[in-house]
C-alpha cells in the first residue's frame, strides 16, 4: 500500500502539527482543506479549476454514488479517479452520515423515534402516503430508504467497505453511526458500541482484500467526554491508517471534543475532522491537532451568493454590490483576478451558472489558502498571531 | 475607427469567400461562428473556457442587458469587455428581436393582433390578471413590457444605438423589426418600411457620436424575394460597416433568402446571418456568401443533454449512454479529452452544473471547428467535398 504520514513539525506545547500524507496519487501537505465532491464533482468546477484553487484532495460521497450511478458502474468506468478525471488523492466517506440523516428523513421529516426490543426504529409518516418511511437500525447494519425514489437498501460495514473498494479512492472510511448531539446518553452509548463493532468489521473486511487503499476509523461519542475518550482509545488501538473524528457538534463542544480525542489518538497517524469548515472552527481544530477537514460550505453557500472575505462573509445578493467594481476579496483566485463584485452579482441575479462557479472557486480558494497559511505559520512559529489577526479581522 | 474587412479568397463561381475582420479587440477570421453571450456570459463557461473552444467573438443581447444590469451601469463598470473580462471582439444585437418576441409575448402568449389606424397593437390577455399586456409599434419605435417584471419601456432606433454605445461592443446593429414568416405580405411591407426608416435613423444617430464602433445594418423582408431584394438594395446602399441578415426563417426559405440578399449586398463588407447555427444551415449560408453566424443552440440544447457529434445529434439523457466509456465525440475539446459520455450523463442526471458546462464546451467547439474547417477547405478548394462528407455523416 502506498500510504504514509510524516510529521514535519510538532508544536512543543500543544497538539498542532505539520505533516505530509503520501498516497498513490500524490501528496497532501497538512493541515489541508479537502473539497467536497459529493456526486463525483465539486459542484460547478472542472478538475482544472479545482486544482487552480490550491485544493490537494477531494472527498466524494459513498451514499450518493452508491445510489447513482452505482459503485459497480464506477468500477467499470475505471474507478472514481478516472471517471471524474482527478489525478490527485481522493477520499470517500463511509455513507453512514447520509444513511442516518437523508435516508431516515425521507419524505416530510422524522415524526418519532421508537425503541423496540434491541432494534431502533426511526419511523416517519408521510403526509401524502399511508406507508411510513423507515430507517431501521439493527446490530448488523441499517435498512434505509433512498432520498430520491424511496427505494429500500441495507448497509452493513462490509457493504460500505465493498462499495468504497469499487469506488477506489486513496483514503476510505469505516462505517459508523453519526448521532445527533441531542440524543440521550443512553442512546449515545448504544450507538457508540455499534460504531466500535462496525469499525472492527470494516477493518476485518478491508484486510481480507488487497486494494491498496488506506482505511480510516471514525471516532464518535457525541459531546460526552467519557464516551469521546473511550472511542478514541478503542478506535486508536485498531490498525487503521488514520482517523476520522465524526459527530454533529454544537459549536462550543467541538474544540473540546477534538482535544479529548487527539490527546489519545496515536499521533503518528493523520486525523480528519469530518464536515467542519468555518474559519473559527478550522483554527481551533488545527490548534488541537487535526490534519484534514472537509466541508460543503464553500460551494453550498457560494451557490446562494455568500462570499468569504477577509472581513467576514458577505451576501452578494445585497443591493449594494450591484455597482461595486472591486473584486470579491483581496485575493489571487481566478474570480478575483478577473471579475468585479458587480458582475458576479449580476450573474447571480440573472441566475447564470457562471456566478455560482466563480463564487465557488473563490470560496474554496479562500478556505484552502487560509489553511495553507496556518501550515506556513505553524512552520514559521507565527500561528498564534496569524490566528489572532485573521479572526479579529474576519469576525470584527 | 479600427474596423476593416479584407477578403482573402473569393470562390470564382459562387458567393462564398474567406476573409478577416479587424477590430480594436483583435481579428475575426471568417467565416466564423459567434458564440451567444445573452446576459454578458456564454452560459456556463468562463472566458478562458470560451477561448479554448476556438471561438473568436461573442454576441451579447441589448434587450437583456438594458433591463439588467442596465447599459449605464455597464458603462460605469468600464463597458462590456471589461465587465465580462472578454478581451476579444464583441458584438451586441439591436434588441429588436427580443422586443418583438419576448416583450410582446409577456405572460401567457399572444392572443390577437389588431390593426388600429397606423399603429399595430399586439394585445394579449393574461389569464391571471385583467390588465392586457401590450407591445405597441408606432412609426417611431415600440412600447413593450419586460418579460420579467412587466415594466413598460419604449425603444426607438436612437435609444437602441445609445444603449449599444454604452455597452461598447466592437460591432453593433441597427434597430429593426424581425417579422414572423407567417405575417401577411401587407404586414411584411409595412414592417420593412419601418426597418428601413429605422436603419437610416440608427445610422444618423450613430454618426453623430464618435464611439469607434462598427454599425451593421439589418436586411429583412421575410420569405418574399421582391422584399428581400428591395431590402438588400436599400440597406446595402447605406454607409454601414457590414450587414446583418435577419428574419425568422422556415428552413427551406433560408438559403434562397441569403442568396437573393448576398447577390446584391456590396461584397466588400461582412455579412452576419443572425440566429442561425445548425450544421446544414451553416454550410448553406457559407456557400451563399455569409461570413458570420450566431446561434444559442450549442449552449441551449447542451443544457438539455443534446450533444453534437460527427454522426449527428445525440440525446445524452438516453439510458444507453449511462455506461458508454467513450468521449462525447471524436474531438479535441476539453470535455472529450478528459471525460466519458457515462460521466457526463451521470452529471446531467444528477443535475450537476458541470454537466451543462462540459456539453456546452463541446457543442461550441464542435460548431466553431466545423466552420473553421469550412474556412480551411474554402482556401484549399475542398469545400464542396467537405460539405458533402460532413453532411452525409451527420444526417446519415
Amino acid at each position: 500500500m502506498t500510504f504514509s504520514f510524516e510529521i514535519e513539525k510538532e508544536i512543543s506545547n500543544g497538539l498542532a502539527r505539520v505533516g505530509t500524507i503520501k498516497t498513490a496519487h500524490g501528496e497532501i501537505k497538512t493541515p489541508a482543506f479537502v473539497a467536497v465532491g459529493t456526486k463525483a464533482t465539486v459542484k460547478g468546477l472542472t478538475p482544472d479549476q479545482i486544482k487552480e484553487t490550491g485544493v490537494q484532495t477531494i472527498i466524494c460521497n459513498t451514499y450518493h454514488l452508491y445510489l447513482d450511478p452505482g459503485a459497480e458502474q464506477i468500477k467499470k468506468l475505471g474507478g472514481l479517479h478516472k471517471m471524474m478525471n482527478w489525478s490527485g488523492p481522493l477520499m470517500t466517506d463511509s455513507g453512514g452520515f447520509q444513511v442516518f440523516s437523508l435516508g431516515a428523513a425521507y419524505g416530510k421529516g422524522l415524526s418519532k423515534i421508537l425503541k423496540k426490543s434491541d432494534e431502533l426504529l426511526l419511523s416517519e409518516q408521510s403526509d401524502e402516503e399511508d406507508k411510513p418511511r423507515i430507517a431501521k437500525i439493527d446490530p448488523n447494519g441499517v435498512m434505509f430508504r433512498a432520498h430520491d425514489d424511496g427505494s429500500a437498501h441495507y448497509f452493513t460495514p462490509e457493504k460500505s467497505i465493498n462499495i468504497q473498494h469499487n469506488l477506489g479512492a486513496d483514503i476510505i472510511f469505516a462505517f459508523d453511526e453519526c448521532t445527533s448531539p441531542h440524543e440521550s446518553l443512553h442512546y449515545q452509548k448504544e450507538a457508540l458500541d455499534r460504531t466500535h463493532r462496525w469499525a472492527k468489521q470494516s477493518l476485518g473486511y478491508h484486510k481480507l482484500k488487497n486494494t491498496g487503499q488506506a482505511l480510516f476509523g471514525i471516532v464518535q461519542g457525541g459531546r460526552n467526554e467519557e464516551l469521546r475518550k473511550e472511542s478514541a482509545t478503542f478506535i486508536g488501538n485498531l490498525d487503521f491508517e488514520g482517523f476520522g473524528i465524526g459527530g454533529s457538534f454544537e459549536k462550543e463542544d467541538m474544540t473540546n471534543a477534538v482535544e479529548w480525542v487527539n490527546s489519545i489518538l496515536p499521533k503518528e497517524k493523520p486525523r480528519h475532522l469530518l464536515g467542519i469548515g468555518e474559519p473559527i472552527d478550522l483554527f481551533g481544530a488545527v490548534e488541537k491537532g487535526c490534519d484534514l477537514f472537509d466541508c460543503v460550505n464553500p460551494t453550498r453557500i457560494g451557490r446562494n451568493g455568500m462570499v468569504y472575505t477577509k472581513n467576514g462573509r458577505i451576501n452578494l445578493m445585497n443591493k449594494e454590490f450591484r455597482d461595486d467594481s472591486t473584486p470579491l476579496d483581496d485575493c489571487k483566485c481566478y474570480a478575483c483576478k478577473n471579475f468585479s463584485r458587480a458582475y458576479i452579482a449580476h450573474l447571480m441575479h440573472a441566475k447564470e451558472i457562471l456566478g455560482a462557479t466563480l463564487i465557488s472557486i473563490h470560496n474554496i480558494y479562500f478556505i484552502t489558502h487560509m489553511v495553507m497559511q496556518m501550515r506556513e505559520t505553524l512552520l514559521s512559529g507565527d500561528f498564534l498571531s496569524y490566528k489572532k489577526d485573521f479572526l479579529k479581522q474576519y469576525y470584527h
